[in-house]
């Protein structure tokens, strides 16, 4: 985080100095990602003389589901667990919110080596609106080396499998399914009762 | 929707004579996209015998987000407006439970020639819970010919421009900000008492 904010000013300072400059974040930097750094560090007056240009990447949302399967084929809600700038009250309100709407949901920075207990409070809420067997993707290092990719339940999340700062969670919602060990969402409700 | 179908089957048919077939699919595949149908055509005991490679894309959230500033740097929900497959009471509960939430949140399929609908109720149900001076980002042909990109308010969005099946937009949640011509969220909460 710390990190973040001093890359963010260095690149903002040479750009100042008149370099180009570009700025390398993993996935999109447009979600979590620097963009947002940069945008909120630069001051108003600085907007329009320091030309930005944003280019958008694949989001760890995107590239975990194309390891698993289809399961983001029906609205989806993304949420981070991480509560270093986002209080936990409402990160909670949100995992209600998104359970009460029967979304599929993505989460980014599960759970660090410090930061367990917003994990087991997440599981803890959607056990209280899904059912156990609802399926649930953990993918770690996506597209990367050490890639591992996981399909569970949500009654066994806690326990499938080490989850850290690397991993995206993906749980089901009321239609999602495992077929042939692929986790899909139907892209319609309607599909079920007229299915392609 | 039936040439998506009639596509995927011809690709199935392709692979079941033993070719490699490439399905393209604009955007990300997996995110109401091609990878879902061919998963869903597919017959379980086809999935081992046919192997499938799904390659993520840069969805229409990412490329959009890109060109309005960082509007996703929160967390964000993803819902498709079009009511052909599921039903209209479903979106409408999501919309709301998006806006419980405090969610940023991004319509896909916002509108076509004959479904105009499903737009004006999500303006209404949004009116019910967001500041009527909401950001919000409206983003033709992203990153493609005649790419148009529109930053109003909630409360203007309906008549802000022509929208169209190829328009993404994007509504800001309670802390998103318009600054210097980009459309920003913060990262965070907490940043407000302690800004970067």
């Amino acid at each position: 985080m710390t990190q973040e904010v001093q890359r963010a000013e260095e690149a903002i300072e040479k750009a100042r100095a008149g370099k180009n400059v570009c700025l390398v974040s993993s996935g999109d930097p447009g979600i979590y990602g620097m963009a947002g750094v940069i945008l909120e560090l630069l001051k108003k007056t600085e907007i329009g003389k320091i030309p930005i240009e944003i280019i958008p990447g694949i989001t760890a949302a995107s590239s975990s589901a194309s390891l698993l399967g289809a399961p983001l084929m029906n609205d989806f809600a993304v949420i981070s667990l991480s509560d270093l700038l986002t209080d936990s009250k409402i990160i909670e309100k949100r995992i209600r919110s998104a359970c009460q709407g029967d979304f599929v949901i993505v989460f980014y920075n599960p759970k660090s080596k410090k930061r367990i207990k917003p994990w087991q409070k997440a599981w803890q809420i959607m056990m209280r609106y899904r059912s156990p067997g609802t399926p649930v993707g953990i993918v770690r290092n996506a597209r990367r080396a050490n890639e591992e990719v996981t399909i569970t339940s949500l009654k066994d999340m806690l326990a499938a499998r080490e989850i850290d700062m690397g991993t995206t969670v993906i749980v089901g919602n009321s239609k999602t399914f495992i077929k042939g060990g692929y986790m899909v969402t139907p892209r319609g409700y309607k599909m079920e009762k007229n299915p392609l």
